[in-house]
C-alpha cells in the first residue's frame, strides 16, 4: 500500500488547484458556472433512477448500476437509495473511492489480470463484498493465490461471451469446466455467470435490440443448463444496459442488470429508437462559452476534446434552431448556423449532450447537479483517471 | 481566488490516492509498471526535442513549444533547457501549473472570452508576461477592462484564419482594425498576429503539406503587408507545427513555430509522408496487459478509452507481426491476430502508440519516463483537467 509518489503528485495538483477559483458553487447561478463544465439535471437524473428501479423491482430483478458511466460514489449512493442492490465497477482501481465512501457490495465486471491488481483485489475483498469476472482457468488459480496469501474470500463470475466478442468463455463446456475449477481452488466462490453484451446496446431499431437480446438470452440458457446439468448452483447471471434492459428484465434469464447510462443519456443512447419502451431524459449536459464568432455563420465554443469525447460523434448543442456542432478540436468545437439569424453571439453560453458519457464523465474532477437554474450539489468524480 | 471546493474534492482524492499503490516508482524494471500507464521512452523524446531545436535555430526562427500536447512542465523545462524561448498554451487554467512550475513567457494561443477567465489571465500576468489571442473587438474590449481593474498589462496577438476555418480574423482589413484598436486600449500592447493552420498539420503527402503551407503563407504576408501599410509593428509571428515546421521555418514569415506533437509523435502525425523532411521518433506509449484471450485469435488488453483518446482512430500495438487493434471500448481494445501463433499471451505487456498525443496525455495523472529498460523519471501532467 505505498501510495507516496501518487500522492505527492495528487499533493501537487492540490497546491496548483488552490489558484485555480473553483467552476461553481452551491447556490449559483447557472449564468455564473464557469466553463467548460459537465452539468447534471438533478430531476432529469431523479426521474431516470427512479423509472430504472420500478422497471426491475416490477419484474423482480436485482438492479445493479454501473458506475464506470459516472465513477461518480455520490451518484451510486442515490441509486442504492431507491433500492439498487450494489454496483458494477471496471476496474479495480476504480472500485476504491466506492468503498471509501461507504460502498459494500461491488462486482467487478471485468477480468483482473497483474499481481498489483490482484493484491488491491485482496485488500478491497477485506473491506467488502467483492466479484470478479474470470474466463481462463490460469486466472481463477492467481485470483485464488492472491486470496489465501491475504487470507481474503471472493466470489467469481464466468463472463459468457454471449455476442460482444470480447472477453469470455466461448462454449458451455468451457463454462462447466470454468466453474467446477472455481470451486476446487480456496478461497474463492462461483457465483453465477456474466452475460454482457455491449454490442446490442447501440442497435438503433427496438426490434433488432429485442431480436439480439432473444440471440443472447437462448446462449445464456444453454450455459445454465449445462451448470444444471453438472449439478453446478449458479446463483447470479449479470449483464444487461440501458439499450437492452427492457427486455433483458423480462427475460426470466437475469437475476441483475448492469446499466449505467440511463442515469443520463447521451446522443448515443438517446437516438435509439425506443418505441413504447422505457426510455430515459436527457440529464447530462456539457456547458461551454461561444469565444469566437469569425463568420456570420460559425460559432466556436471552449468545449474540446479535453471535456467531452468524440469517438462516438460531436456532441449535440441544445436549443439551437439550425445549428449543427460540425468539428471537436483538443479545446474547441464548431458550431455551424444555417441562417446568419440562428449563429449565437460571442459570450452566449451553449448546452450540448455529449456523444458518449462514460469516457466523459473521466474528464472531469467533478459534476455539477443544478435544479431550477441553481447549483444544488458539486459531486467529485473521484474515480477519474482511475482505469488499473 | 477561492479554491475550498476544488480543493476539497482533490484532497478528497489524495485520500483515496493513498490506498492505491502507485503504477511505478523510480528505478523500477518495465516489467514492474502496472497498466494502463503513459510511458515516455527518454531517448527517443530527447532526441525529438534536439531535433526540432536545432531546425529552428538553422533558420533563426524561435521555438515556442505547445505545452497543449502534453499538460506536463517537467517537458516544458526541458524544452526551455534546450533553448525554446517561452510556450504555448491553450488555456488560461491550464497555465497555471506551467507558471507554477516558474515558466515565465507563456502565449496562451486563443480567444479568452468570460469573466472568471479574465480574473485568472490578469493574475497570471503579474506572475509573467502573458500574450494572449483576440479576433473580436467586444473581447479586446473585455481585456483591456480585465487588465485595467487587475492593474495588470497584457500583449495580445491578432489570430488570423489562414484556412484552418476556426477562429480569426477573415481579411487584412480587420487585422488593422483590431490592431489599432488594441494599441488604442489601455494596458494592452498589439504583438503581432498568429497564423496557425491545424488541418493542414495532417495532410498526409509532403508536397500537399508544402503547398498548403505556402498558401497560408501568403495570407499572411497580405496581413503583415496591410499593417504595415497602415504603419502598425508586428514583431511576432506565430503559428506552425509539427506537419508544417520544415516549411513554416523556411517561410521567411514566421518568427517562431508552435509546435507540440513533435516531441512524441502519434499514430495520425507518424502515418504522414515526410519524405526527406524532418521527421522524428515514437517517444510515446500505452503500456497495456493481455488480461482475456477468449479465442484463438482474439487478445483483450486493459487500455481503453480512459486512458487512449480514439476519435483519431484505435492505438497501433508495437512490435506484434500481423496483430491489428480493431476496437477501443471504455477499459478494453481487442486485438486480432491473422494467425493463432501470433496472438499474445494471457498477462502479456503489450505496448501501444497512441493515435492521438493531446488528449491521451489529458486522461493520464502521471507520464513514467523509461531508459535502458527502467523507470528514469515520473513526471505529473499538472495541467490535466485544466480546460478552463
Amino acid at each position: 500500500m505505498e501510495g507516496v509518489t501518487q500522492l505527492a503528485q495528487r499533493q501537487n495538483a492540490v497546491d496548483q488547484a488552490m489558484a485555480i477559483a473553483p467552476a461553481a458553487q452551491i447556490g449559483d447561478a447557472l449564468a455564473d458556472i464557469d466553463t467548460p463544465s459537465l452539468l447534471l439535471d438533478l430531476d432529469a437524473f431523479e426521474d431516470n433512477l427512479r423509472a430504472m428501479q420500478a422497471l426491475a423491482e416490477r419484474h423482480g430483478v436485482g438492479l445493479r448500476p454501473h458506475a464506470k458511466a459516472h465513477r461518480c460514489p455520490d451518484i451510486s449512493l442515490r441509486q442504492l437509495a431507491l433500492g439498487a442492490q450494489g454496483i458494477c465497477c471496471q476496474k479495480v482501481s476504480e472500485a476504491v473511492p466506492f468503498v471509501a465512501a461507504g460502498l459494500r457490495n461491488i462486482h467487478i465486471s471485468n477480468e483482473v489480470v497483474g499481481p498489483a491488481k490482484l493484491t488491491l483485489l485482496a485488500q478491497l475483498a477485506h473491506q467488502a463484498d467483492i466479484t470478479v469476472c474470470a474466463d481462463h482457468p490460469a486466472n481463477v488459480e492467481a485470483l485464488s493465490d492472491a486470496m489465501l496469501k491475504h487470507k481474503a474470500s471472493l466470489g467469481v463470475l464466468v463472463e459468457v461471451d454471449v455476442g460482444q466478442k470480447r472477453c469470455g468463455v466461448q462454449t458451455p463446456e468451457e463454462t462447466v469446466a470454468l466453474a467446477q475449477r472455481i470451486q476446487a481452488l480456496p478461497n474463492l466462490q462461483f457465483m453465477g455467470i456474466q452475460a454482457y453484451h455491449g454490442g446490442l446496446q447501440h442497435k438503433h431499431g427496438l426490434a433488432q435490440r429485442q431480436q439480439s437480446c432473444e440471440k443472447a438470452v437462448k446462449l445464456v440458457r444453454k450455459h445454465l443448463e449445462a451448470l444444471q446439468q453438472a449439478g453446478i448452483k449458479c446463483p447470479v447471471v449479470t449483464g444487461g444496459g440501458t439499450g437492452s434492459a427492457a427486455f433483458d428484465v423480462a427475460s426470466d434469464v437475469f437475476t441483475e442488470i448492469q446499466a449505467g447510462t440511463y442515469a443520463f443519456m447521451d446522443t448515443d443512447y438517446g437516438s435509439l429508437d425506443w418505441g413504447e419502451s422505457l426510455a430515459f431524459r436527457h440529464s447530462l449536459f456539457l456547458l461551454g462559452t461561444v469565444m469566437s464568432t469569425p463568420t456570420p455563420e460559425r460559432a466556436v465554443i471552449d468545449v474540446g476534446l479535453k471535456s467531452t469525447s468524440a469517438e462516438s460523434g460531436t456532441p449535440a448543442a441544445v436549443g439551437l434552431e439550425g445549428v449543427r456542432c460540425i468539428a471537436v478540436n483538443d479545446e474547441h468545437s464548431i458550431l455551424q448556423a444555417d441562417d446568419p439569424a440562428h449563429r449565437p453571439a460571442l459570450g452566449d453560453r451553449i448546452r450540448l449532450i455529449p456523444s458518449h458519457c462514460d469516457p466523459t464523465f473521466n474528464l472531469h474532477d467533478t459534476v455539477i447537479g443544478v435544479r431550477g437554474g441553481y447549483v444544488e450539489a458539486i459531486w467529485p468524480v473521484s474515480a477519474r483517471g482511475l482505469s488499473r
